[in-house]
Protein backbone atom coordinates (compact mmCIF):
# COMPACT_ATOMS: atom_id res chain seq x y z
CA UNK A 1 0.00 0.00 0.00
CA UNK A 2 1.16 3.33 -0.97
CA UNK A 3 0.00 6.72 1.20
CA UNK A 4 1.46 9.99 -0.16
CA UNK A 5 1.25 13.14 1.81
CA UNK A 6 -1.90 14.61 0.08
CA UNK A 7 -3.62 11.03 1.29
CA UNK A 8 -2.29 11.47 4.73
CA UNK A 9 -4.05 15.00 4.98
CA UNK A 10 -7.06 13.61 4.03
CA UNK A 11 -7.35 10.47 6.46
CA UNK A 12 -9.48 11.10 9.18
CA UNK A 13 -7.82 13.10 12.08
CA UNK A 14 -7.54 9.91 15.02
CA UNK A 15 -7.08 7.83 12.37
CA UNK A 16 -4.39 9.39 10.85
CA UNK A 17 -3.22 10.17 14.50
CA UNK A 18 -2.77 5.97 15.32
CA UNK A 19 -1.25 6.11 12.13
CA UNK A 20 1.28 8.22 12.29
CA UNK A 21 2.23 7.50 15.80
CA UNK A 22 2.52 3.49 15.82
CA UNK A 23 5.18 4.22 12.76
CA UNK A 24 8.27 4.93 14.91
CA UNK A 25 7.81 1.21 16.02
CA UNK A 26 8.54 -0.26 19.61
CA UNK A 27 9.41 2.68 22.63
CA UNK A 28 10.29 2.30 26.20
CA UNK A 29 7.11 3.27 28.54
CA UNK A 30 8.05 5.51 31.79
CA UNK A 31 5.80 7.25 34.29
CA UNK A 32 8.02 10.41 34.88
CA UNK A 33 7.51 11.74 38.91
CA UNK A 34 7.52 15.43 39.41
CA UNK A 35 6.63 17.73 42.45
CA UNK A 36 5.60 21.13 42.76
CA UNK A 37 7.33 21.14 46.00
CA UNK A 38 4.44 19.95 47.90
CA UNK A 39 2.27 18.09 45.65
CA UNK A 40 3.46 14.62 43.63
CA UNK A 41 2.58 14.56 40.11
CA UNK A 42 2.78 11.53 38.24
CA UNK A 43 2.92 11.02 34.20
CA UNK A 44 2.97 8.36 31.35
CA UNK A 45 5.82 9.22 28.74
CA UNK A 46 6.59 7.03 25.83
CA UNK A 47 9.15 9.59 24.35
CA UNK A 48 11.67 8.50 26.81
CA UNK A 49 15.39 8.53 24.72
CA UNK A 50 18.66 8.57 25.10
CA UNK A 51 21.06 12.02 24.58
CA UNK A 52 24.46 10.77 25.37
CA UNK A 53 26.32 8.54 27.93
CA UNK A 54 29.32 10.95 29.11
CA UNK A 55 27.49 12.84 30.54
CA UNK A 56 24.40 10.92 31.02
CA UNK A 57 21.50 12.34 29.33
CA UNK A 58 18.12 11.67 28.65
CA UNK A 59 15.17 13.56 27.31
CA UNK A 60 11.44 12.80 26.66
CA UNK A 61 9.21 14.83 24.34
CA UNK A 62 6.59 17.24 25.73
CA UNK A 63 3.54 17.90 23.50
CA UNK A 64 2.24 21.18 23.25
CA UNK A 65 -1.19 19.86 22.33
CA UNK A 66 -1.31 19.05 26.36
CA UNK A 67 -3.46 20.92 27.97
CA UNK A 68 -2.43 20.83 31.40
CA UNK A 69 1.68 20.76 31.78
CA UNK A 70 1.97 19.66 35.35
CA UNK A 71 5.59 17.60 34.37
CA UNK A 72 6.58 20.09 32.43
CA UNK A 73 5.92 22.95 34.85
CA UNK A 74 7.16 21.04 37.63
CA UNK A 75 10.24 20.58 36.67
CA UNK A 76 11.26 24.00 35.68
CA UNK A 77 10.20 24.79 39.19
CA UNK A 78 12.26 22.32 41.27
CA UNK A 79 14.68 21.39 38.62
CA UNK A 80 14.56 17.60 39.12
CA UNK A 81 12.93 14.37 37.85
CA UNK A 82 12.04 11.04 37.79
CA UNK A 83 12.39 8.55 35.03
CA UNK A 84 10.41 5.16 36.24
CA UNK A 85 10.39 2.07 33.84
CA UNK A 86 6.76 0.85 33.86
CA UNK A 87 6.82 -3.19 34.45
CA UNK A 88 4.21 -5.81 32.61
CA UNK A 89 3.00 -6.25 35.78
CA UNK A 90 1.38 -2.53 36.58
CA UNK A 91 1.00 -1.31 32.65
CA UNK A 92 -2.70 -0.58 33.58
CA UNK A 93 -1.76 1.94 36.30
CA UNK A 94 0.99 3.80 34.80
CA UNK A 95 -1.85 3.99 31.83
CA UNK A 96 -4.47 5.52 33.71
CA UNK A 97 -1.68 8.44 35.10
CA UNK A 98 -2.64 10.06 31.58
CA UNK A 99 -6.68 10.70 33.06
CA UNK A 100 -6.75 14.20 33.99
CA UNK A 101 -7.42 14.09 37.70
CA UNK A 102 -8.23 17.02 39.85
CA UNK A 103 -5.16 19.11 40.24
CA UNK A 104 -4.98 18.24 44.15
CA UNK A 105 -4.95 14.77 43.93
CA UNK A 106 -1.35 12.99 43.40
CA UNK A 107 -1.64 10.41 40.33
CA UNK A 108 -0.03 7.96 43.16
CA UNK A 109 -3.39 8.09 45.24
CA UNK A 110 -5.45 7.88 42.04
CA UNK A 111 -3.90 5.11 40.57
CA UNK A 112 -2.57 3.10 43.65
CA UNK A 113 1.17 3.34 43.02
CA UNK A 114 3.89 3.70 45.51
CA UNK A 115 6.18 6.34 45.88
CA UNK A 116 9.29 7.16 47.71
CA UNK A 117 12.04 9.91 48.20
CA UNK A 118 15.89 10.45 48.54
CA UNK A 119 17.46 13.30 50.19
CA UNK A 120 17.98 16.34 48.60
CA UNK A 121 16.03 15.74 45.77
CA UNK A 122 12.88 16.87 45.10
CA UNK A 123 10.99 14.43 42.98
CA UNK A 124 9.01 11.26 43.51
CA UNK A 125 10.25 7.78 42.96
CA UNK A 126 7.79 5.06 41.47
CA UNK A 127 8.50 1.84 44.49
CA UNK A 128 6.88 -0.46 42.12
CA UNK A 129 9.27 -0.13 39.35
CA UNK A 130 12.10 -2.06 38.74
CA UNK A 131 14.75 1.26 37.56
CA UNK A 132 14.16 4.06 38.81
CA UNK A 133 16.16 6.89 37.37
CA UNK A 134 16.93 10.87 39.22
CA UNK A 135 17.93 13.83 36.95
CA UNK A 136 18.31 17.25 37.20
CA UNK A 137 16.93 19.29 34.27
CA UNK A 138 20.26 20.67 32.19
CA UNK A 139 17.91 21.84 28.63
CA UNK A 140 15.01 22.50 27.22
CA UNK A 141 14.86 22.80 23.43
CA UNK A 142 12.40 23.57 20.79
CA UNK A 143 11.45 21.85 18.24
CA UNK A 144 10.16 25.00 15.87
CA UNK A 145 8.15 22.80 13.58
CA UNK A 146 5.32 22.05 15.69
CA UNK A 147 6.14 23.56 19.13
CA UNK A 148 7.01 20.67 20.73
CA UNK A 149 9.70 20.69 23.81
CA UNK A 150 12.76 18.60 24.36
CA UNK A 151 13.41 18.45 27.80
CA UNK A 152 16.66 17.06 28.73
CA UNK A 153 18.24 15.70 31.91
CA UNK A 154 21.23 14.63 33.54
CA UNK A 155 21.27 11.53 35.45
CA UNK A 156 22.25 11.65 39.03
CA UNK A 157 20.85 8.49 40.72
CA UNK A 158 19.80 5.54 39.82
CA UNK A 159 18.23 2.67 41.61
CA UNK A 160 17.73 -0.93 40.32
CA UNK A 161 18.42 -4.60 41.08
CA UNK A 162 22.40 -5.41 40.49
CA UNK A 163 21.42 -9.14 38.74
CA UNK A 164 20.31 -7.71 35.78
CA UNK A 165 23.58 -5.93 34.86
CA UNK A 166 25.54 -7.72 32.51
CA UNK A 167 29.48 -8.12 32.90
CA UNK A 168 30.10 -5.49 30.56
CA UNK A 169 27.39 -3.01 31.87
CA UNK A 170 24.17 -3.91 29.82
CA UNK A 171 20.79 -4.11 31.24
CA UNK A 172 18.57 -6.72 30.74
CA UNK A 173 15.39 -5.28 30.73
CA UNK A 174 13.84 -8.99 29.88
CA UNK A 175 14.57 -9.80 33.56
CA UNK A 176 13.46 -6.26 35.35
CA UNK A 177 10.28 -7.00 33.16
CA UNK A 178 9.89 -3.67 31.11
CA UNK A 179 7.02 -3.49 29.20
CA UNK A 180 7.11 -1.79 25.56
CA UNK A 181 4.37 0.06 23.81
CA UNK A 182 3.36 0.97 20.09
CA UNK A 183 1.15 4.47 19.70
CA UNK A 184 -0.72 5.65 22.03
CA UNK A 185 -2.25 2.47 23.66
CA UNK A 186 -0.56 -0.63 22.85
CA UNK A 187 1.59 -2.18 25.17
CA UNK A 188 4.22 -5.44 23.94
CA UNK A 189 6.44 -8.26 26.14
CA UNK A 190 9.69 -8.22 24.71
CA UNK A 191 11.99 -11.34 24.10
CA UNK A 192 15.71 -11.43 23.46
CA UNK A 193 16.89 -12.52 20.13
CA UNK A 194 20.82 -12.07 20.42
CA UNK A 195 23.22 -9.37 21.03
CA UNK A 196 25.52 -8.95 18.46
CA UNK A 197 29.33 -7.76 17.93
CA UNK A 198 30.77 -4.13 17.44
CA UNK A 199 29.94 -4.05 13.51
CA UNK A 200 33.29 -4.10 11.50
CA UNK A 201 33.67 -3.67 7.55
CA UNK A 202 36.09 -7.40 7.22
CA UNK A 203 33.95 -9.81 8.87
CA UNK A 204 29.80 -10.55 9.93
CA UNK A 205 28.67 -9.35 12.54
CA UNK A 206 28.96 -12.49 15.48
CA UNK A 207 26.31 -13.62 18.27
CA UNK A 208 27.47 -12.12 21.49
CA UNK B 1 21.50 -1.33 43.75
CA UNK B 2 22.03 2.46 44.11
CA UNK B 3 24.41 4.77 41.85
CA UNK B 4 25.04 8.34 42.24
CA UNK B 5 26.49 10.79 39.69
CA UNK B 6 29.91 10.21 41.53
CA UNK B 7 29.43 6.05 41.10
CA UNK B 8 28.17 7.23 37.65
CA UNK B 9 31.93 9.23 36.71
CA UNK B 10 33.70 6.79 38.10
CA UNK B 11 32.81 3.75 36.17
CA UNK B 12 34.93 2.50 33.08
CA UNK B 13 34.19 4.24 29.99
CA UNK B 14 32.51 1.40 27.85
CA UNK B 15 30.74 -0.05 31.32
CA UNK B 16 28.82 3.38 31.88
CA UNK B 17 28.65 3.59 27.93
CA UNK B 18 26.55 -0.05 28.00
CA UNK B 19 24.98 0.82 31.16
CA UNK B 20 23.74 4.17 30.04
CA UNK B 21 22.31 3.42 26.48
CA UNK B 22 20.16 0.28 28.03
CA UNK B 23 18.27 2.53 30.35
CA UNK B 24 15.72 4.20 27.91
CA UNK B 25 14.96 0.65 27.41
CA UNK B 26 13.00 -1.12 24.31
CA UNK B 27 13.42 1.14 21.13
CA UNK B 28 12.10 1.05 17.70
CA UNK B 29 15.07 0.10 14.69
CA UNK B 30 15.50 1.54 11.29
CA UNK B 31 18.10 1.76 8.18
CA UNK B 32 18.11 5.15 6.87
CA UNK B 33 18.67 5.16 3.45
CA UNK B 34 20.11 8.27 1.94
CA UNK B 35 22.26 9.88 -1.37
CA UNK B 36 24.95 12.00 -2.15
CA UNK B 37 23.25 12.44 -5.51
CA UNK B 38 25.25 9.52 -7.08
CA UNK B 39 25.97 7.10 -4.56
CA UNK B 40 24.10 5.36 -1.90
CA UNK B 41 24.03 5.38 1.77
CA UNK B 42 22.29 3.36 4.85
CA UNK B 43 23.12 3.14 8.30
CA UNK B 44 21.15 1.52 11.32
CA UNK B 45 19.72 4.30 14.11
CA UNK B 46 17.85 3.57 16.93
CA UNK B 47 17.18 6.84 18.07
CA UNK B 48 13.97 7.23 15.50
CA UNK B 49 11.01 8.69 17.43
CA UNK B 50 7.44 10.51 16.78
CA UNK B 51 7.62 14.11 16.90
CA UNK B 52 3.56 14.90 15.34
CA UNK B 53 0.59 13.70 13.93
CA UNK B 54 0.10 16.72 11.91
CA UNK B 55 1.92 17.38 10.23
CA UNK B 56 3.47 14.12 10.24
CA UNK B 57 6.96 14.53 11.69
CA UNK B 58 9.47 12.53 13.03
CA UNK B 59 13.00 12.35 14.20
CA UNK B 60 16.15 10.72 15.06
CA UNK B 61 19.24 11.50 17.30
CA UNK B 62 22.82 12.37 15.13
CA UNK B 63 25.81 11.45 17.33
CA UNK B 64 28.49 13.91 17.25
CA UNK B 65 30.35 11.04 18.34
CA UNK B 66 30.43 9.94 14.53
CA UNK B 67 33.40 11.00 12.60
CA UNK B 68 32.40 10.20 9.74
CA UNK B 69 28.27 11.63 9.04
CA UNK B 70 27.12 10.63 5.96
CA UNK B 71 23.92 10.26 6.46
CA UNK B 72 23.55 13.92 8.00
CA UNK B 73 25.52 15.39 4.89
CA UNK B 74 23.38 13.65 2.56
CA UNK B 75 20.40 14.66 4.19
CA UNK B 76 21.88 18.36 3.86
CA UNK B 77 22.90 17.53 0.28
CA UNK B 78 19.41 16.57 -1.35
CA UNK B 79 16.83 17.64 1.59
CA UNK B 80 15.32 13.48 1.87
CA UNK B 81 15.95 10.84 3.83
CA UNK B 82 14.19 7.44 4.44
CA UNK B 83 13.32 5.10 7.49
CA UNK B 84 13.08 1.81 7.19
CA UNK B 85 11.91 -0.84 9.77
CA UNK B 86 14.23 -3.51 10.34
CA UNK B 87 12.33 -6.31 10.50
CA UNK B 88 13.59 -9.88 12.72
CA UNK B 89 14.74 -11.49 9.10
CA UNK B 90 17.11 -9.15 8.48
CA UNK B 91 18.54 -7.76 11.62
CA UNK B 92 22.02 -9.13 10.95
CA UNK B 93 22.07 -7.15 8.15
CA UNK B 94 21.03 -3.97 9.75
CA UNK B 95 23.67 -4.08 12.21
CA UNK B 96 26.59 -5.03 9.30
CA UNK B 97 26.17 -1.25 7.74
CA UNK B 98 27.26 0.49 11.14
CA UNK B 99 30.72 -0.96 9.63
CA UNK B 100 33.19 1.72 8.42
CA UNK B 101 32.78 0.93 4.75
CA UNK B 102 35.13 2.73 2.31
CA UNK B 103 32.73 6.00 1.10
CA UNK B 104 32.60 4.53 -2.49
CA UNK B 105 31.30 1.18 -1.28
CA UNK B 106 27.30 1.25 -0.94
CA UNK B 107 26.23 -0.36 2.38
CA UNK B 108 23.24 -1.91 -0.05
CA UNK B 109 25.86 -3.73 -1.63
CA UNK B 110 28.54 -4.57 1.01
CA UNK B 111 25.96 -5.75 3.53
CA UNK B 112 23.11 -7.57 1.03
CA UNK B 113 19.61 -5.02 1.34
CA UNK B 114 18.15 -4.24 -2.01
CA UNK B 115 16.96 -0.82 -2.62
CA UNK B 116 14.33 0.77 -4.23
CA UNK B 117 13.51 4.62 -5.55
CA UNK B 118 10.28 6.21 -6.13
CA UNK B 119 9.95 9.55 -8.79
CA UNK B 120 11.52 12.31 -7.29
CA UNK B 121 12.36 11.23 -3.98
CA UNK B 122 16.96 11.61 -4.06
CA UNK B 123 16.76 8.87 -1.18
CA UNK B 124 16.88 4.84 -1.93
CA UNK B 125 14.48 2.77 -0.01
CA UNK B 126 15.27 -0.69 1.56
CA UNK B 127 13.10 -3.41 -0.05
CA UNK B 128 13.04 -6.05 2.41
CA UNK B 129 11.37 -3.59 4.82
CA UNK B 130 8.02 -3.94 5.51
CA UNK B 131 7.91 -0.50 6.36
CA UNK B 132 9.21 2.18 4.26
CA UNK B 133 8.79 6.09 5.18
CA UNK B 134 10.11 8.54 2.78
CA UNK B 135 10.44 12.36 4.60
CA UNK B 136 11.92 15.58 3.39
CA UNK B 137 14.14 17.65 5.99
CA UNK B 138 12.35 20.08 7.70
CA UNK B 139 14.51 21.19 10.86
CA UNK B 140 17.90 20.49 13.16
CA UNK B 141 17.95 21.41 16.49
CA UNK B 142 20.99 21.28 18.71
CA UNK B 143 21.10 19.99 22.03
CA UNK B 144 23.67 21.91 23.33
CA UNK B 145 24.60 19.70 26.45
CA UNK B 146 26.67 17.65 24.43
CA UNK B 147 26.31 18.68 20.42
CA UNK B 148 24.10 15.99 19.80
CA UNK B 149 21.97 17.19 16.40
CA UNK B 150 18.17 16.23 16.31
CA UNK B 151 17.24 15.83 13.00
CA UNK B 152 13.56 16.23 12.26
CA UNK B 153 11.73 15.12 8.87
CA UNK B 154 7.66 15.71 7.29
CA UNK B 155 6.48 12.48 5.91
CA UNK B 156 5.70 12.42 2.07
CA UNK B 157 5.60 8.93 1.34
CA UNK B 158 4.71 5.59 3.35
CA UNK B 159 4.63 2.07 1.63
CA UNK B 160 3.57 -1.03 4.24
CA UNK B 161 1.36 -3.54 4.14
CA UNK B 162 -2.21 -3.05 4.44
CA UNK B 163 -2.92 -5.70 6.17
CA UNK B 164 -1.08 -4.49 9.11
CA UNK B 165 -3.12 -1.46 9.54
CA UNK B 166 -6.08 -1.72 12.04
CA UNK B 167 -9.34 -0.10 10.75
CA UNK B 168 -8.39 2.85 13.64
CA UNK B 169 -5.32 3.53 12.28
CA UNK B 170 -2.92 1.50 14.59
CA UNK B 171 -0.05 -0.11 13.22
CA UNK B 172 0.19 -3.69 13.74
CA UNK B 173 4.13 -4.24 14.40
CA UNK B 174 3.95 -7.59 15.47
CA UNK B 175 2.26 -8.53 11.57
CA UNK B 176 5.17 -7.13 10.38
CA UNK B 177 7.68 -8.92 11.86
CA UNK B 178 9.46 -5.23 13.50
CA UNK B 179 12.49 -5.97 15.71
CA UNK B 180 12.67 -4.04 19.31
CA UNK B 181 16.48 -3.11 20.34
CA UNK B 182 17.90 -2.09 23.94
CA UNK B 183 21.38 -0.45 24.17
CA UNK B 184 23.97 -0.68 21.33
CA UNK B 185 24.06 -4.42 20.66
CA UNK B 186 20.94 -5.95 21.67
CA UNK B 187 17.53 -6.65 19.41
CA UNK B 188 14.46 -8.24 20.35
CA UNK B 189 11.05 -9.96 19.55
CA UNK B 190 7.75 -8.27 20.77
CA UNK B 191 4.29 -9.98 21.66
CA UNK B 192 1.44 -8.10 21.79
CA UNK B 193 -0.07 -7.66 25.42
CA UNK B 194 -3.36 -5.64 25.12
CA UNK B 195 -4.45 -1.83 23.66
CA UNK B 196 -5.74 -0.23 26.96
CA UNK B 197 -8.79 2.45 26.24
CA UNK B 198 -8.53 6.12 26.67
CA UNK B 199 -7.42 6.82 30.42
CA UNK B 200 -10.87 8.84 32.13
CA UNK B 201 -10.32 9.98 35.71
CA UNK B 202 -13.76 8.24 36.45
CA UNK B 203 -13.09 4.36 35.28
CA UNK B 204 -10.31 2.25 34.70
CA UNK B 205 -8.92 1.47 31.66
CA UNK B 206 -10.67 -1.09 29.43
CA UNK B 207 -8.44 -3.73 27.17
CA UNK B 208 -9.76 -2.81 23.81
Amino acid sequence: MKITSADLENLEKSYRTNLINSLSGFKGVFVIGTSDGNQSNLAIFNSVMHIGANPGLMGFVQRPASVERHTYENIKKTGVFTLNAVAKSWIEKAHQTAARYPQDLSEFDAVGLGEFFIDSFDAPFVANSKLNIGLKFVEEVEIKSNSTLLIIGQIEYLQLDENAIANDGFLDHVQLETAASVGLDAYYSAEKLFRLSYAKPDKSPQKL
